[in-house]
């Protein structure tokens, strides 16, 4: 595929969807054709599920959940991801596979073989070229959260646990991850961002307008 | 568990609501505790699950509706079915685990062994006691039909696949399976329910109101 695809990964509060606006912002200043996404959700079907997952009223069984994650990804990815990867867009998403293997595998305690047999099945093999991994403190990240969904409202300890799966995702796969420190301020994050992304977005193809460089 | 659990599978328009709802009667009036559910749908999760499934004007990826009738599944299984058993109803469930592999496995031709592993997930390994099947030519079956929904349009053909898979399925599992000719009278059909099930519902405990009896 002619595109590049990055995901951003971290606890809730991390600055992720913020990042994500600041580097759109850039690269679309830069003559690049982004498209920007989250999971769950990015198209009719998929926001519907991810309404019925951040209901906050309904008591989910975890195998629900984690499915209904996993049909969300498996509509993005065949509808909004795949086409503009082949269109040569640079995909950024708000979270994504290592999400699931995080909040469910690790946090969650469901197998992580199995959770990852399922990711790949969901995915139809598709992995990120880069996965930028905004790394905080739950405490500090949690903090900056006011209004609160289903996944956000559980325990600290929770938190700490998909803070430990993260981290533990980014050492089994050193090539793909770059771990951000998130507790630095916003302009800060943004040049970790722009270093992260030097070697799958290069500078040098901007004029062309074919700034998407597959690695 | 004490109870009973009874599947009732089929093409559209096979008349297995129609059979469900005379059973629920018959068994009420017997004294026996009976919960009727329906697939996907049975709590509130899953009820949406259902809508996000059948709402017509969407396109769907063939992954995503597997991973969502999953969803639907464990959902129920956890808050609707296993507690009935547990308390010892007799649970009529139309459609349950056998309609994934038809429809997703054999019709729309996903890998069969896989489709039963996310199946084995989804339901956390619970299987029917009994699972009836009413067997008619799509065509008939169709004609009875209406007001359709997304999976009821698709082709003959589609339908023509589904029944094949249906009765693969009850040859590979003759001791659960009960093929039930849905061509006859509503009655007659009624009769062959009823007989079908003599082993699983002993009429002999129903004064007791102890009729479920476990095979």
């Amino acid at each position: 595929m002619k595109g590049v695809f990055i995901t951003f990964e971290g606890c809730d509060g991390s600055g992720k969807t913020t990042q994500i606006s600041l580097l759109e912002r850039y690269l679309r200043d830069m003559g690049c054709n982004v498209l920007v996404t989250r999971e769950p959700g990015g198209d009719t079907v998929a926001e519907n599920i991810r309404s019925v997952l951040l209901a906050s009223e309904s008591q989910v069984s975890p195998r629900t959940e984690l499915l209904l994650f996993l049909a969300a990804r498996a509509q993005v990815v065949d509808f909004v991801i795949r086409p503009a990867l082949e269109r040569g867009n640079i995909v950024l998403c708000d979270r994504f596979a290592d999400s699931t293997v995080t909040y469910q595998g690790y946090a969650r305690e469901q197998d992580l073989d199995w959770v990852r047999r399922l990711n790949a099945y969901a995915t139809n093999g598709l992995t990120p070229d880069k996965t930028l991994l905004f790394d905080i403190d739950p405490v500090d990240g949690l903090s900056r959260q006011t209004d609160r969904n289903r996944m956000e409202s559980e325990t600290l300890d929770f938190h700490q646990r998909v803070r430990k799966g993260y981290l533990a995702e980014s050492r089994l796969f050193p090539e793909r991850f770059h771990v951000i420190d998130a507790s630095a301020n916003v302009q800060l994050v943004h040049q970790a961002v722009l270093e992260a992304l030097k070697d799958v977005i290069k500078p040098e193809n901007w004029k062309t307008g074919n700034c998407a460089i597959h690695p």
